[in-house]
């Protein structure tokens, strides 16, 4: 397995340092090539990195997910748009915004680059910020940055600064026939 | 850019070469580490490779999709568990499984190997066929195999053997506030 896959994990701790433009759009540059259903490319990325944009996310980031994300120096915003061509409803977009947030978070990664997903914010309150469309769904709000001193968190967040584990392969995969 | 995002792409043609499990397991392995909402990981992976259990996933695809997937050696069916820890329904897994499925497809494609995800294909005669139980939702099959000679696909297949163009940055990136 390409090491960045098992030594990837979603830190709290970022540096302030800037993320240059070159590097943030590789990284979305590289979810721009992933596959989707019918080729649709639900996935849109609303990104905040100015002080007045990073302070209008804040407004809709719930107080507990900001004590930490204050520190990384860009959020993006992933959305989804939620019809087909035809104008029906998609089945498949929040799987194919999940797939380009899975490369996002491994090129980023490869670039020594830190991720944190957080479905902790207030999605009406992100929707009329931002002026989204009742089309669009609201997925998650992704930190990223470079990785940080985990002394600046606050001493609960400072011991959850660990990689998480997994189940086992055993647990996940199976032969033939579903046996959960 | 990792040239492995931009050079891969959903090809029809498979190799019928076997995938040896070490491979196959590498691949698993590396979506097994990607991040999900709570750490969830509602991923399951039902993994077809014997010719009864081809067969029993070939009841159940579409016979247009079946015509080039029969060559593939791995047919692999993602399912998600809907539930959180307390029973209550989940908003995140369909997005958690893609995160899952964007890591497959990468980590195959440093490896050599072809993926291609298809939703052509008939999830109650699945459910039935794999004995899923209701509290998993069936998403994608994903084709996994070497890459073919595209002179064994249907005519109208061959001249589709060309990789699919996307969407520029500039329709996908905002800075700061929807402009869709």
């Amino acid at each position: 397995m390409h090491a960045h896959y098992a030594n990837r994990w979603s830190s709290r701790a970022f540096d302030s340092r800037p993320v240059a433009d070159e590097v943030l759009y590789t990284v979305l540059e590289a979810a721009r090539w992933v596959p989707s259903s019918g080729n649709g490319q639900p996935w849109r990325f609303i990104v905040a990195r100015t002080e007045e944009e990073r302070r209008r996310f804040a407004s809709f980031i719930r107080p507990a997910n900001r004590e930490w994300s204050d520190h990384a120096p860009v959020l993006i915003l992933l959305i989804s748009y939620t019809l087909n061509d035809n104008g029906t409803p998609s089945g498949s977009h929040a799987f194919d915004e999940g797939t380009a947030w899975g490369t996002i978070a491994s090129q980023a990664a490869l670039l020594g680059l830190n991720t944190h997903a957080i479905g902790g914010y207030d999605r009406e309150l992100a929707r009329e910020a931002l002026h989204i469309p009742a089309e669009y769904e609201l997925l998650a709000v992704i930190k990223l940055g470079y990785p940080g001193d985990k002394s600046a968190l606050p001493e609960a967040l400072q011991e959850r600064e660990v990689p998480t584990g997994r189940r086992s392969l055993n647990e996940l995969v199976f032969e033939a026939v579903f046996l959960g």
